[in-house]
C-alpha cells in the first residue's frame, strides 16, 4: 500500500496534443498482462532525456543515448517490462536496434526516431521476437487517451500505477503536461529514477528542452532513494510535440516559467509517487538539509539519513530513536564537519520540534515529542549544518519487513 | 544465530601475561546484567587504536584519542554498554573524564593511561554515577582467565561473545595474543569497529604498535559491513603489555612477522565474527575484487557489492538473481568502468562458477549451478575489473527480515 498516494483517475490525466499511446501483451515475461507500451508523437516532437549513470548500464539506455544524439526529433517510444536487457552484452544492443528497427518500419519513421526502455529483471536475454510480435497490437490500441493504462503497462514491482497531469494557460497559449513514471525499488537514480515520461503541447527549442529535463530530473528524481541502488536502466525523458501552436524559442519567452513549472511540477508528483510507493514503505520522509557550505555536502548529508538501514528501520518502528540521524550526518563524508554546530528538528504537518543542538540532545526535546510525531505516516527531518547558506531535499520511505520480502521473492 | 560461528571455550582464550579483567553489574540501561567491564594492564604496558572517522564521534572516542596522544602507557580500559555516551555534549565529555579519573584513583594511575568506551543508544546520558559505583566490584572480579566473561560483558545487539586467541613461538620467545569485540549492527567501520580490543604480553616500541593497529585494522574490521552505517563508537585498541620479556623495536626483530600475524589473526577472526553475527545474518559473504586500477576503487566496488541491499535480499533468499551484483558494481563509482572487461564468479568451498563475462552472463553458466551455490552459509563473490592488479576483499552478510525486526525493536 503506498503512502497517501493513489493514481488518478483516467479522466483526471489529460491528453496531450500530438501524443498517442497503445498498450499490448507480448508475453516477456509472464502471460496475461500488458507489459509493451508504444508511445506515438506527431511528427515535429522533440525529446531530451537523462540517463542512469550506472556503468553497466542497459542496452535500451545505451542505444537512447545514441538517438537523442542526432537531432533530438521523436516519433515513438517502446517500452517493455519483465527483462530489462541490462547486462546482456552484444546480443541486448542487437535486440534493442531490432525493436528501433520494427517500431519505424511500423510508424514510417527513421530507426533514430524511436527511443527504447527496459524494465525488469538484469542479466536474462529480451526475447525480442516475441516483443516484435507484439507491436501491431500495441499500434492498434493507440489513442490520446491511454496515459492511464500506459502507467499501468510499464509497472514491475509498482503496487499503483504512476501519473499526473496539469494544464497551464500564459498570455494565450495553453499548454498540458501529463506524464508516468514506474520504478519502486532498486531507487537511487543518478540522473533520472527507473523510467520516467513526460510530455507536453508546448514546442520548446532542443537546446532549452534538453536543459528543461536536466533541471526537472534534479529537482525530483535526483532527490529519491528508496534503498540506494542506482538501477542500470534508469531513463527520464521529456517529449514536447509543438501541437499546442505555441512554441518556447528560449528561456525569455513570456510561457518558459509557466511550462517550466508545470514539467518540474509533474515529474516532482512522479518522483514523490515512487518513494510513497517504496517497496515495503509505510512512512514518507522528506529530508530537507540545509546550513551547508555547498548544496553538494547538503545532498551528501541527505542521502546518508535517507539510504541509512537503521534511520529507516526506527520510522518503521516509529521509535524516535534519533541518535542514528546524529550517526548518519557525521559519517556522510564532510570531514571537516563540526558536530557542535549541527542542529536537528522533526516534524510533521504543522509541529516541528529541535532535538538537537550543541553536540547532544536539545534541553527542550521531549522523548514524547519525538513518539508522537514518528506515529505520522508523513515526516520531515531537518538538518542545519550550521556552516553555509546551501541546501538540499531527499525523498525516501522507512524500511520494512515487507522490502525484504518482495526482494527476496521478486523472482519466484 | 551466527553463520557458523561459537564462542570459543573459556580455556580456548589464552591468558596475556600482565592483563586482568573483571566485570559487574552496574545497571547503566538494564538490571540484571553485566554491563561494566574492566581490563588492567601491568605498568610498562603500551597502547595504540584506531577509532571511528565519524564526526560526530563519541565522548569516550575523542577521550581515547586525547589520552593515547600522550605517551600512550595504559593501565586500563573501561568499557560499558547500554548507553554508547554518544551525541551527549559536554555533559558526555565530563561522563568520560569522571569515569577515567575513577578508574585511576582506584588503580593508582594516572587518569590519561585509562581509556573508555561506551556502547549502546546514541543521544542519552550516560549514568555515570552508576558507572562509578560499579568499579569496586569490576576490580575485586580482575583474572588473568577473565577474557570469556568479558567478551560476554561488552555485548549489545550481539547474540554471541566473540573472541580469539592464538600463541606464537619465535626464536627463544613465545607470545600470546587474545582479543575480544562486539558488534552486529551499525556495522561499517571507518577505521575500526564498534569496539576490538587485542592484548600481547610481546613488548612493542610505541610507534611500532601504532603501525600494527593501524595495519592489524585495515585487514579486519576495515574489510566487514552488515548495514553500512558507520557507529559513532568505533574503537579498536592493542594492548602490549610486555610482561612476556621478549620486546620488539623495530619491523626487524626476528619476533615482529609472528607477532604481526598473530595480531592481525586475531583481529580477522574478530571482524569475521562480527558480521557471522550480524544482526538477522543467515548467510556469510566474501567480496573479492580484483583487476583493479587500486585497491581503493576495488574498495568502492566491493563494499557496492557488500552494502547493495538487493544483492543482500537475494542471498538471503538463496536467489541466483546475480544482474543486482552487476549493477551494484556498476554504480559503485569508477567513472570509466568498462564493463565489458568486467568478469564475476559465485563460489563456496572448492567450487566457483564464471557468472559473466563480456558485458553478459557467460555463454557456460547454468542457473541450476548459481541456485545450488546460493544455498550455501558461506559465499564468495569474486569479480576482476580487467583494468590492473590491485585488489580488495569485504565481508558482509545477508539482509533479512531480522534484521529489520531487530533494529525496529532495538529500543523497545
Amino acid at each position: 500500500m503506498p503512502v497517501n498516494y493513489a493514481t488518478p483517475a483516467p479522466e483526471a490525466l489529460l491528453p496531450v496534443a500530438g501524443v498517442r499511446l497503445g498498450t499490448a501483451e507480448a508475453g516477456i515475461r509472464k502471460k496475461n498482462r500488458r507489459d509493451l507500451t508504444l508511445i506515438e508523437f506527431a511528427p515535429g516532437s522533440h525529446a531530451a532525456g537523462v540517463f542512469t549513470q550506472n556503468r553497466c548500464c542497459a542496452a535500451p539506455v545505451t542505444l537512447c543515448r545514441e538517438h537523442l544524439a542526432t537531432d533530438g526529433s521523436i516519433r515513438a517510444l517502446v517500452i517493455n517490462t519483465g527483462i530489462a536487457n541490462a547486462a546482456t552484452g552484444e546480443q541486448g544492443m542487437r535486440a534493442a536496434r531490432d525493436t528501433c528497427d520494427a517500431v519505424a518500419r511500423m510508424l514510417g519513421c527513421r530507426a533514430d526516431e524511436v527511443l527504447p526502455f527496459s524494465t525488469g529483471v538484469i542479466l536474462e536475454h529480451l526475447p525480442v521476437d516475441r516483443l516484435i510480435a507484439g507491436l501491431p497490437a500495441a499500434q492498434a490500441d493507440l489513442a490520446a487517451d491511454h496515459w492511464h493504462a500506459a502507467a499501468h503497462a510499464i509497472m514491475t514491482t509498482d503496487t499503483v500505477a504512476k501519473a499526473a497531469s496539469r494544464r497551464v494557460t500564459s498570455a494565450d497559449c495553453q499548454f498540458t503536461v501529463t506524464g508516468i513514471s514506474k520504478g519502486a525499488g532498486m531507487i537511487r537514480p543518478n540522473m533520472a529514477t527507473m523510467l520516467g515520461f513526460v510530455a507536453t503541447d508546448a514546442g520548446i527549442a532542443p537546446a532549452l528542452l534538453q536543459k528543461l529535463a536536466k533541471d526537472a530530473a534534479d529537482a525530483s528524481f535526483n532527490c529519491i532513494t528508496v534503498d540506494g541502488d542506482t538501477s542500470t536502466n534508469d531513463s527520464f525523458v521529456v517529449i514536447a510535440t509543438g501541437a499546442s501552436g505555441c512554441m518556447i524559442d528560449s528561456e525569455a519567452s513570456p510561457h518558459w516559467p509557466a511550462v517550466r513549472d508545470a514539467v518540474i511540477g509533474v515529474a516532482q508528483e512522479l518522483a514523490q509517487a515512487i518513494v510513497r510507493d517504496g517497496e515495503g514503505a509505510t512512512k514518507f520522509i522528506t529530508v530537507r538539509v540545509g546550513g551547508g557550505g555547498t548544496a553538494e555536502e547538503c545532498r551528501l548529508v541527505a542521502y546518508a539519513i535517507g539510504h541509512s538501514p537503521l534511520v529507516k528501520t526506527a520510522f518503521f518502528a516509529s521509535d524516535p530513536n534519533l541518535g542514528r540521524i546524529l550517526a548518519a550526518i557525521g559519517y556522510a563524508g564532510i570531514a571537516d564537519l563540526d558536530a557542535a554546530g549541527v542542529r536537528v528538528w522533526l516534524g510533521s504537518g504543522a509541529e516541528e520540534v529541535l532535538v538537537s543542538e550543541n553536540g547532544g540532545r536539545a534541553d527542550s526535546y521531549r522523548e514524547e515529542d519525538g513518539s508522537r510525531i514518528m506515529q505520522a505516516a508523513e515526516i520531515t527531518v531537518r538538518a542545519d549544518l550550521g556552516r553555509g547558506v546551501a541546501q538540499a531535499t531527499v525523498w525516501t520511505c522507512d524500511l520494512s519487513y515487507d522490502y525484504v520480502k518482495i526482494n527476496a521473492d521478486y523472482r519466484s
